[in-house]
């Protein structure tokens, strides 16, 4: 007799993604931001291990990290909500929101996690499937909508790259329930927000999840945060642990935040060697999607994509290759290509080589 | 209309217990270790900050610290699940094997957060009254473990500080569920486990969860992590976020690890104080349990907990009243009193003094 919740039992194994732990590799994969956090992040990281008080708990309210998050989104400090991570800020989400039984939507093809997290929930996840430029479909949103009691928007969205309108976004909110917008790749967009959305008039209906992982340069600290009205967060607060956030991560995403001049400046380069990117691959015969993130999705019509993603890592070349079963419009109903970080300059020219070499045999 | 799940409707607001951040306190209300973490970890923490790798994911395996953690504990690394402080190893608990509507468990007066767990996941919680003098009521475990899917038993116990035998811990097993043995403050015993329960007959049905925040000098990392048996930990995985441990919380963990003897001498000299704090405290006129831990529980017949409590916080010493209303065996059906962390000799005699001071007013 198995003594997990059935909901557990059900669920395939968790099978982390490629981290390699050596060195030597062009990682491309998990779109890692490849420059630096700020030097100001180190400073504080290194004063917050010679603070002689890591044998204390850290701050749950994470006052500091707040006041410096509400300056840049213009709120107040009970407006942000700190996360291990926006992965954590998002299982917060289910959790305060959805019972069993109950219906969550997320566009598809689109980040996999928010089926994952309903089905630890052992809630329902319906696959709102996206149209073939990647647009919402509004002729099938009344059915998939109506029930939800969460709406899961990564915009801008992966693996495509691309990003809705506002007016889209506000079409999306279920009459029901929450729509969570998940902004992990926002900074990247060419014109950013910065929470404009919750100050619409349906914005109490809305929760802007962000992360420290790509645009701050900060995969490793494990940091992201939650923007909503106070009495959203006051109800997710409820849901988490007193100490989610320990004392190294909250003074260095602190110190993150008050340097957006840095984050900003990474961010201008990646946006350019994704021009540049886009370029290349297109002259090479790619079908390149307009991106607003620090990746690029792309497919290639005269080689199977599995074998790409083979031939570039045999030469330490890791890049995504993706493939999404229920695509009612992609050939044999499943469609898939290789997502690709935007690396260093350095990087993406030894990418393209790579490929050149692979393409001409 | 509420948008909550009914269940954190429910629940009362979370009120963080005190953490202040300016300096000048006695600080004996958290159990926090009054020592610093190994130089070991401040040297791994320093060399990952400059390590030029936080801008990429941690290793979502966290090998190198499961096998630290395999070899002190005589197990294959699969034994091992980290999480973001033990807090959160128990919340992952509590999500692998209670369904809503299913019962939990545990030892009362004890870890409040148990409950909290329950709530937050919709389940029942059972408050398994203890004897006055902390021992297990037989007389009414048939009923109370009888449906029980997690039985939580924290051994030592908290306010208490007494350790209950291996022979009481296998016989709470239930009889359709799991037990969890919160070992946070197993190190501080006489003679310390190193998972010999998990070798018995029964040992697959029991999760021991340890922290680094109380031997290791390391609450401001927040890590923690279960042992059991792999298939165990295997259904545990699929409960948790991928990326739950960050890269320095998993490096200072594992250095803290791989230098039992620093942890080894601190609690030493922490057992040194709590002898002489309970001789103090008996000289004093207080009741003192017998402590296996790092705080000692203590009343005082002759001045409301509260006053005591209230005073010392005036003089900036913090220690911690509790207050356990149901237990029918307390005047009034309440239980309080005082839990004090073990300090440094210098705070422990700051502490003497002004007791001194105020019982003499």
């Amino acid at each position: 007799m198995s003594l997990f919740r059935p909901a557990i039992e059900r669920m395939a194994g968790y099978t982390p993604g490629e981290q390699p732990q050596d060195s030597g590799w062009i990682k491309l994969n998990t779109n890692e931001n490849p420059y630096p956090p700020s030097p100001a992040v180190l400073k504080a990281l290194h004063a917050t291990v010679d603070s002689g008080r890591l044998h204390l708990y850290p701050d749950p309210l994470a006052k500091a990290f707040r006041q410096a998050a509400a300056e840049v989104f213009q709120v107040d400090p009970d407006w942000i909500l700190p996360g291990n991570g926006s992965d954590e800020v998002l299982t917060i989400l289910t959790r305060t929101f959805v019972d069993p039984g109950q219906s969550t939507v997320y566009p598809y093809p689109s980040y996999i996690l928010y089926e994952t997290l309903a089905d630890i929930q052992d809630a329902g996840s319906t696959r709102w499937l996206l149209n073939p430029d990647w647009s919402f479909n509004w002729s099938t949103a009344g059915n998939v909508l109506e029930s939800a009691k969460l709406v899961f928007i990564p915009n801008p969205n992966s693996p495509s790259g691309n990003r809705w309108s506002d007016s889209d976004i506000l079409r999306a909110i279920p009459p029901s329930g929450m729509l969570v917008l998940d902004e992990a790749y926002g900074d990247f967009a060419d014109s950013p927000h910065r929470g404009e959305l919750l100050r619409q008039p349906r914005g109490e209906r809305i929760v802007i999840t962000r992360t420290f992982s790509k645009s701050y340069s900060l995969a490793g600290i494990r940091f992201g945060f939650a923007i909503a009205h106070p009495d959203v967060i006051a109800g997710m607060q409820k849901a988490k642990d007193s100490y989610n956030c320990d004392a190294l991560s909250l003074a260095a995403a602190t110190a993150a935040m008050r340097d957006q001049n840095w984050m900003q400046a990474n961010v201008a380069k990646i946006r350019a060697t994704r021009a540049r990117l886009a370029e290349s691959l297109t002259q090479l015969g790619f079908a390149v999607t307009p991106s607003q993130t620090n990746f690029i999705w792309c497919t290639y019509p005269g080689r199977p994509h599995r074998d790409l993603y083979d031939a570039l890592k045999s030469r330490k070349i890791l890049v995504r290759y993706m493939k999404f079963p229920g695509v009612d419009w992609a050939p044999d109903g499943i469609l898939d290509g290789l997502r690709i970080s935007i690396g260093t300059d350095d990087e993406i020219n030894g990418l393209l080589t790579a490929l050149r070499h692979i393409l001409s045999q």
